[in-house]
């Protein structure tokens, strides 16, 4: 698969996960709710989770419904999360996306339940009634609820902006930088990649070489986060950039330096490819091309 | 059955459902975030919404280790309600339970992180993986979890609490109140009922008059609440009394009077014993006298 070929898959893909967002963030969620949560949602961000169930899917040869679905339940995670890190009480942030956050739109009291709203989604979202055209095994349903509700919770992604918040103006080893991040973003990012992996039936070998792989890129992606902070604009990101500094929040950077941040994220990314091609799996072109985006993206 | 067996009855199930609680609500989540957890959800509550599980699994035969896990998922996502609530942007209460606040205990941030982590604890409890001692099926894991996303999300709770917020101050007529309590404080109690009966195999028929039942009570328990808002000191609720009228919000008792809302909750309640007798079910007892319970209550 050449760049190209890469490219297309990835506009074909970010359009159907464009249009499963629309289909299920419907604007009838009562008194201005469904508003502030299309708006959370809909037209910005990378879609990187909602990708990388879709590769993932493909590389098990899964349920391409399914993993659809699922795409669509990470994003809605991920989208929730934003909205309640960017309110007055944690990071107070008024850019996303290069949009006024959800909270200045709506107010801090409809921002909240707007995210609350989408946390709810992504489950309903995992398990179709058997009516349902595009219906899944239940049994799936299941394993994917079960995936992304540890991805989402204390010991995923709550737990690790819990060890954020506790960690302002104090020094983190890169230890516990990596237990913060692995929790905070790399599980979610993890468990995009096992719930696509979960929609086919792969090998023990085949597993266990995509969960290294979510993991390598989990950590991949906070890398290079925190190196964009520090060399990027504002304009380019679509948020505050500089904010991690101003917060006095440790970093990748400000523990390793801006060159050790770099080499770690190229270590994250060869630690990624190896991962790939140690399961013995067919199709793992695109969750290849993927990991290359997350570390040279620049923004 | 009389008073004393469903005292009995109730006192043991309140037991165990503490008891999972404990297991589950663990300190375990870093930094704070375990504390905040518990302190929301352990030592207080009516623990109506698990009692409605277990009664409604007993009238379905169902499966206990199943009713218990989902008796503890509710109450985390009522828990977690509360606690969002409360806070500043909300309904800014100091007082729940007989308690302070989450917020006010804890900081905002920290009470936001710990409502987050428990909705989706509530989802991680109800699929336990194949190896877990008290395990069930995945299929009832996909369908308890369907019934709680659609109850907790923008179909119901969060749904009711963004018609609550765009209500303050502005006169509701009686079907606009019952629209936005059905959602706010109905579904997910209605859904206690059903993930119980879910727990069973019941014929559509017997489905049928529990989900009546469930609506019924559901709907009593909000207009009592309203009638105890008025009529009960705030030592006695454990909370803020008073509250509705000093935010000019409209209540039953705003709307029908006193004495209408009295006479609502009386059929009310009488809705909910012929949809009990309605069902061809046996074993409906407990469910009977929670109905009563719940209209009796003077907390």
């Amino acid at each position: 698969m050449d760049a190209s070929e890469f490219d297309c898959w990835m506009r074909a893909e970010l359009d159907a996960v464009e249009r499963a967002l629309q289909r299920w963030v419907s604007a009838d969620a009562p008194a201005g709710l469904g508003d502030a949560m299309r708006y959370g949602v809909l037209d910005g961000g990378k879609r990187l989770r909602p990708l990388l169930v879709l590769a993932a899917c493909e590389a098990a040869a899964g349920d391409r419904n399914a993993a659809l679905r699922a795409s669509v339940a990470v994003e809605l995670i991920h989208a929730y999360s934003l909205i309640h890190d960017d309110m007055p009480c944690m990071d107070n942030d008024v850019l996303r996306r290069g949009k006024p956050t959800v909270h200045v739109q709506f107010g801090e009291a409809q921002a909240m339940l707007a995210g609350d709203a989408m946390q709810a989604l992504a489950f309903e979202v995992l398990t179709p009634a058997a009516s349902d055209a595009d219906a899944f095994a239940p049994a799936l349903q299941a394993r994917l609820c079960g995936l992304l509700a540890r991805a989402a919770g204390h010991e995923g992604m709550a737990g690790g902006q819990a060890i954020d918040l506790a960690s302002i103006g104090r020094p983190l080893d890169e230890r516990q930088l990596r237990d913060m991040h692995r929790r905070k973003t790399g599980a979610l990012l993890q468990a995009s990649v096992l719930m696509g992996a979960a929609c086919g039936e792969l090998p023990l070998k085949g597993w266990e070489a995509l969960s290294q792989y979510g993991a390598a890129i989990g950590l991949a992606f906070q890398v290079v986060d925190d190196i964009l902070d520090v060399t990027q604009e504002s304009e380019t990101l679509g948020k505050t950039a500089g904010k991690d500094e101003h917060l006095n929040k440790p970093t990748y950077v400000s523990v390793l330096g801006l060159d050790g941040a770099r080499k770690q994220a190229q270590t994250l990314r060869e630690r990624a490819q190896a991962a790939l091609a140690s399961g013995g799996l067919r199709h793992t072109a695109r969750l290849s091309w993927l990991a290359d985006l997350v570390v040279d993206r620049t923004c």
